[in-house]
C-alpha cells in the first residue's frame, strides 16, 4: 500500500519544509562535515569516506553515527519531491553522500561504517548494542525516498543489495542468525522497500524479525553468552528492547521509547499488509497504553532521562521530562499507521498533537538549533546546578554528539505530505489541514483536492474539489477532539457538521468540478486537565487552542513561574501577534502571584509568607516557540 | 578544648543508644563480615585480613571500604565509655578488628587495605579519589573514641603513627606532597587527635590541609596530569571536592554534601582552636548558604543524588531528594562546631532538627536496615519504574555496597552525649534536652546536672542541679525556635523564661544541693511554610510538632497522597499512639482529597476531574519513623 502524497505549497507547513530546504539541510550538513565552530563533532560524512578508503583515520562518534547521514538523505528526497530540479546545493551534497555511500558498501551488500572501519571481522556480533540493523533501515528508508523523490536510483540500488544482505544472513533457516536488532528501524523500512519494489522477500524479513522478537530462549542473552561478545552499551532490562515477551504478549509500552515506537510502528506497518489479527490486537494495546497512560499532553513520550525511557503509567514529571523529539516523531509514525488501519479520527488526533508541539519544540524557528529532550517546566538555575537535570536544555543546540533528533525532524517535516490524508476505498481521510494540493484517483478518476488554509492560526479550511469530471466518492474531514463546535458549508450552503463515532464529518456525493467545501473549527482558549492520577499536574491547567498547546516563558512573564495561579474563573483572551516569534496567536489572562521578590520569614516558618496574592499579568505563547528569544523559566502546567 | 560528655540513661536517646549496643553494632559486624544472606559484600574484614597477611585473596568493595570499619570502632568507643565492662561481644568484636588493624599497618605507619593489598606501589598517587586521607581520619576518629571510652591505647597507637606518617608525606616543606584529600574528613580528625595529645603537629597539619585546599594551581588539577595517573572516579568539577578556590573565598555551599560538612566542621573546629576570624568569618557564610537556602524540613541537605551534591539556591526537591543520611550527620557536626563558636540557639536548633529527623530516618525502628537516601515523598512505583529515581528506595536495605550511613548512624547515636551540652566560661549550655547526667566543673566546684524528661514525646524537662556545695555558675537553656512560650519555674516558683537574641534563657544563681528547675516547651502541632522561593513546597504546609516533623504514609492514608489537601483552617489534634511504631504522638485532621479512584475523561480533557473533592481522614507520623510498615507512598509536604 503506497501512500498518497499531498504537495504542501503555502500556509504555516509549507513555511517549514522551505525552512527545511533553504537553512535546515545546509546547517545540518555542516554539521555532518564537522563545519560549525563550537558544535560536538558528528564525523558522519569523514566515517564514510574512512569506509570508502578515500581518507586515512579512524571512526569516530557512536555506533550508530551512519544514520544521520541517512535520515538527511530521506529528507532530500522528500524536498526533491515534485521539484527534482530545486535545492541546487542541496542535491549535488545529496549526490556526494550517495556516491560515498555506494563507495563504502562491502562487495556483499553490507554498508556500515563502524564495523567496516574498525571492525571488519565483528560484523553482526552484537545485534544488541551495535546499530547495524538500524542504521541499516534509515539507509534503506533513505534509498526509497531518494528514489521516489529525486527519481535516484543509484541509492535504492545500494540498499536492495544491503537489503539482499540483510535477508541472506537473518532468519530462522539453518546457517542464520536467528536475531533481531537491538534498536528497532529495519523491520518498517523493509516494508517501505517492500511497497516501493513489490519484492516480498522485504515483507517477510521484516515480519520475521517482529516474530522473532522477545521468544525464549532470549537471542540478547543468548548473543551475549557467545564467545568474544563485546558489550558497547552493557546488558539493559530487557524491556528496555521490547524483547522481554513476544511482541503479541506485550501489554504495555515499555523500555527505550523510541525503539518502542518503530516496533510498533512496523507492527502496525505489518498489520496493514497482512490485516493478521493478534498483531493488530497488539497495537491497540500498546496504543492505550501509550496514549492513554504515558503521553505528555504535548505528544511527547518516555519520561525518564535514564534509560530514555517510558515509566510507570501516569509517572509524567515536567521538569525532568525526558520527551525525547525522536519519540514524539516515532508517536507520530505509530499513530500515521493506526488511523489507517482504524480509520478513526483519534489516532490523527494524536499525529496532530505531537506535531504541533512535541516535535516542533524540537527545533528553532530558524531552522539551525534544536531540542533533544522536551521539557515541560524548565527553571535554568535547577537545570544549571543539579545532575537529576542533566539533559534538560533550556537553549537550543546546534548540534549534539549523538545527532538522531535533528536530522528525523528535517525528515519528518519534509515528509509531511505522505500523512495528511489517507485513503480507504473510495472514501479519502483528510487527517491534518494544511494548505496544499492532492492529485489522486477517486472514484475511479483522478481529482485535484485543494486545501486552502491559515491553519492553525485561523480556524477554516477551503476544499477545492477538481474532479477530471464528475466523480462519485466520499470526504471525511477530521472534527479534532478539542474542536465542540465545527461549521460545513458545501458551495455556500450550510451542511451536516458532527462527526460520527469515528471523529470525521464525512460528504458523500457526487463532485462536480470547482465544488467548494468550507469547514470552520472554532478554536477557543481552554483550560486542559491531565487525569488526576497524573501527580505532576495534579491541581494545575495546561493551555490548549487548537492543536497548539501553550506555556508560559520567563522573557514574557518574569521569574517564578511556579508560583503563578491561574483562577479556573479567568478569562482567556486570544491577541494576535504578528510581531511575535514568526506572528503568533498568542493568550493573555490575569493571574494570581505573591509580589515578586517576596521572600520568607527564614527558610521554613509558621507564617505563610506566599500571601497576600496580587494580580499578574500572563502572556502564553505557542509551547513549539518557547526558547527562541532571551533564556528562562518556562512552564506549561499552570497551578490553578 | 576536650569535649564535656553526659550520661544519657533514659527516655528517648537511651533506647537508641541501648539498641546501638545491642542490635546495630552485632548487625554491623555481620554485615562487614558478610554474613547476612542476601546484603551486598561489605568485605570489611576480609580486607583487613588480606592486607595483613592473614587471608589470601584480593581486596573487594569500594576504595574506601575500611571507613565502615572505623567509624563501627568509633561507634564501640563511645557505647563503652563510661561501661567499660559492658557489651562483652561488641568488646570481643572491636578487640579483633583494633588486632586485624594493627597487623595491617605497614612498618612507616601507613594503613589502607585497598594499596596495601592490590596496588603498594601506588599510595598517595591519587588523592583526588583514593580516599586514603579520608579512611585514615576515620581511623583516627576511631582511635581516639576507643581510647577515650574503652580505655584501649592500641588503636591509638596505631592512629598516632598512621598521623605521624601522614604529617611525614604532606605539606610545603620540600619532599612533601602538597595535596590534601578528595574527601575531607582527615582534617577533623587530626584536631581531634591533637585535642586529645596535645601534639601540636596534629593541628598544624590539619590547618595545612584546609589552608592549601583550592590553591592556584590546583593541586587535583596537577595530580591527574602526573605520569601514570589512574582515575578512580574520573575528574569532576572543582567545586565537587570544594576545591575550586581557597576555603576563605568559599561563599556558597557546593558539590558533595558530606565532603562540605567534614570539611566546614574542620574550619570550625579551627577557629575553635585558633579564633582565625577570616575562616570564622568563612564558616559564617558557609552556614547561611547551607541552612538559609539549601536545607530541607528534614535536616537533609544534597538534593541532587548526581554526584551527591547541593544544586541550586531553593532547589529542594522531595521526590528526587538525595539527602544522604551521612550528610545530616555533617549537617549536625558543622552545627555542634558552630554553637561552640557563637554560643546561640540557632545553631543547636539544627542539630535537633537534623538529629530527630534526617538522621534518624536513616535507621529502622529494629536498626537492622538503613536508609542512605531520605526522600520527602515517595511514591513507589514512580521508584521502581523511572531510573531518575534510582537512588530512592523505599524500603530501608540491610547494608549497602557503598555502605558510608550505616556506621556513621551508629556512631553518632552513640556519641550523643558529647553534644547536648556545651561550656563557655561558667556558662553551662543545654543544647539537646534528654534524660542523662551530666558530671562537670562548674564554678569552680564539681556540679551534676541531671536532667529528666521524655522529650520529645513530652513538654516537660527537669533539671536537678547537685553541686558538690554551693556553687555560682549560669544555666543557658535553650529555647527552640519552635516554641512560643516557654515557661520556667525555679524550685517550685515562675521564673522568666523568654530567650534572649540568642535564643538562651538564662539563669544565673548561686546553686545549692537539690535545687530544682523546670522548663516546659508546648508542643503544639503546627503548619511549617518554606520559603516561597522553594518551588518543590510551594502551595504546601509540613507539619511540625515539638522537633519532630510528620508525614503521612499510604498504610494510614490510602494511596495517591499527592492529591490530599489540608485546608489551612484544618485543626490538628494530637493522639498519643502507645501501641504504634515503638508509642509515638500521631496527629490527626481532616483533609480533602477527590473520591479514591476517581479517573479522568482521557488522559486530557477539558473537564476538571478532580471535583468535588470529599472528606479524607489523615493520620501523620513524625518523619523518622516512616517505612517501619507495609511499603507505600510517604509525603511530607502536603498541599493545602
Amino acid at each position: 500500500m503506497e501512500p498518497i502524497w499531498a504537495r504542501i505549497d503555502g500556509g504555516f507547513w509549507h513555511a517549514y519544509q522551505t525552512l527545511v530546504r533553504e537553512r535546515v539541510l545546509p546547517h545540518q550538513w555542516k554539521a555532518m562535515n564537522d563545519e560549525i565552530p563550537g558544535a560536538p563533532k558528528s564525523n558522519s560524512l569523514q566515517n564514510f569516506r574512512i569506509a570508502a578508503g578515500l581518507a586515512r583515520g579512524s571512526h569516530e562518534g557512536m555506533v550508530f553515527q551512519d544514520s544521520d547521514l541517512a535520515k538527511w538523505l530521506e529528507a532530500v528526497g522528500y524536498v526533491l519531491m515534485g521539484d527534482s530540479e530545486g535545492a541546487p546545493a542541496v542535491r549535488e551534497h545529496a549526490r556526494e553522500a550517495v556516491d560515498l555511500i555506494a563507495a563504502a558498501q562491502q562487495p556483499d551488500g553490507y554498508v556500515n561504517t563502524f564495523f567496516t572501519a574498525r571492525q571488519p571481522g565483528r560484523r553482526w556480533t552484537n545485534l544488541r548494542d551495535a546499530h547495524e540493523l538500524y542504521c541499516s533501515g534509515h539507509l534503506i528508508e533513505a534509498g526509497v525516498s531518494m528514489f521516489r523523490g529525486a527519481g535516484d536510483g543509484k541509492l535504492l540500488a545500494v540498499v536492495r543489495r544491503l537489503a539482499d544482505q540483510i535477508d541472506a544472513t537473518f532468519g530462522v533457516e539453518e546457517g542464520k542468525i536467528r536475531g533481531y536488532p537491538g534498536h528497532e528501524e529495519v523491520e518498517l523500512a523493509l516494508i517501505k522497500l517492500y511497497r516501493l519494489t513489490g519484492e516480498q522477500r522485504y515483507l517477510q524479513r521484516a515480519r520475521y524479525f517482529i516474530d522473532e522478537r522477545g521468544r525464549n530462549p532470549n537471542f540478547f542473552e543468548s548473543e551475549a553468552k557467545a564467545p568474544g561478545f563485546v558489550s558497547i552499551f552493557g546488558a539493559k532490562p530487557l524491556d528496555y528492547y521490547q524483547a522481554h515477551l513476544p511482541v503479541r504478549e506485550q501489554r504495555e509500552a515499555t523500555g527505550h521509547a523510541v525503539r518502542a515506537m518503530y516496533l510498533y510502528t512496523a507492527m502496525a506497518d505489518l498489520v496493514l499488509e497482512t490485516g493478521d489479527p493478534s498483531l493488530r490486537e497488539a497495537c491497540d494495546r500498546l496504543w492505550e497504553s501509550t496514549t492513554g497512560r504515558k503521553m505528555y499532553v504535548t505528544g511527547g513520550i518516555g519520561s525518564s532521562a535514564v534509560r530514555e525511557s517510558f515509566g510507570a503509567d501516569f509517572d509524567l514529571p515536567n521538569d525532568t521530562a525526558y520527551a525525547e523529539t525522536c519519540a514524539a516523531i516515532g508517536l507520530f509514525f505509530f499513530a500515521s499507521r493506526m488511523v489507517r488501519i482504524h480509520h478513526e479520527a483519534r489516532y490523527a488526533d494524536v499525529m496532530e498533537r505531537c506535531l504541533y508541539n512535541g516535535i516542533l519544540s524540537g527545533i528553532s524557528l530558524d531552522g539551525e538549533s534544536y531540542f533533544y529532550v522536551n521539557p515541560l517546566e524548565v527553571v535554568p538555575a535547577v537545570c544549571d546546578r543539579n545532575g537529576t537535570y542533566q539533559s534538560v536544555k533550556y537553549r537550543r543546540q546546534p548540534w549534539y554528539g549523538c545527532a538522531c533528533c535533528p536530522p528525523n525532524v528535517a525528515r519528518l517535516l519534509a515528509s509531511l505530505g505522505e500523512y495528511v490524508y489517507h485513503l480507504q476505498g473510495d472514501t479519502l481521510y483528510a487527517d491534518l489541514y494544511h494548505e496544499g494540493i492532492l492529485s489522486a484517483e477517486l472514484g475511479g478518476l483522478p481529482v485535484t483536492v485543494r486545501q486552502k488554509t491559515g491553519y492553525p492560526r485561523s480556524d477554516s479550511i477551503t476544499f477545492e474539489i477538481e474532479p477530471a469530471s464528475t466523480a462519485e466518492f466520499t470526504l471525511a474531514l477530521r472534527i479534532p477532539a478539542w474542536c465542540r463546535k465545527p461549521a460545513l458549508a458545501l458551495n455556500g450552503s450550510a451542511a451536516k457538521a458532527a462527526a460520527g463515532a469515528d471523529g470525521y464529518t464525512r460528504v458523500r456525493r457526487i463532485w462536480r468540478k470547482s465544488d467548494r467545501l468550507q469547514l470552520t473549527l472554532p478554536m477557543t482558549a481552554a483550560r486542559i486537565y491531565a487525569d488526576p492520577r497524573v501527580r505532576a499536574d495534579y491541581g494545575k491547567a495546561a493551555i490548549q487552542r487548537g492543536p497548539l498547546i501553550y506555556c508560559l516563558e520567563e522573557v514574557d512573564n518574569g521569574p517564578a513561574l511556579f508560583r503563578v495561579r491561574l483562577p479556573s474563573n479567568a478569562p482567556l483572551a486570544v491577541e494576535e501577534r504578528p510581531d511575535l516569534l514568526g506572528g503568533i496567536p498568542t493568550i493573555t489572562a490575569t493571574g494570581k502571584s505573591p509580589p515578586p521578590g517576596s521572600s520568607g520569614d527564614g527558610l521554613y516558618s509558621e507564617r505563610n509568607s506566599d500571601l497576600p496574592l496580587v494580580d499578574r499579568p500572563l502572556l502564553f505563547i505557542p509551547y513549539y516557540a518557547w526558547a527562541n528569544r532571551a533564556p528562562g523559566e518556562m512552564l506549561v502546567w499552570v497551578r490553578e
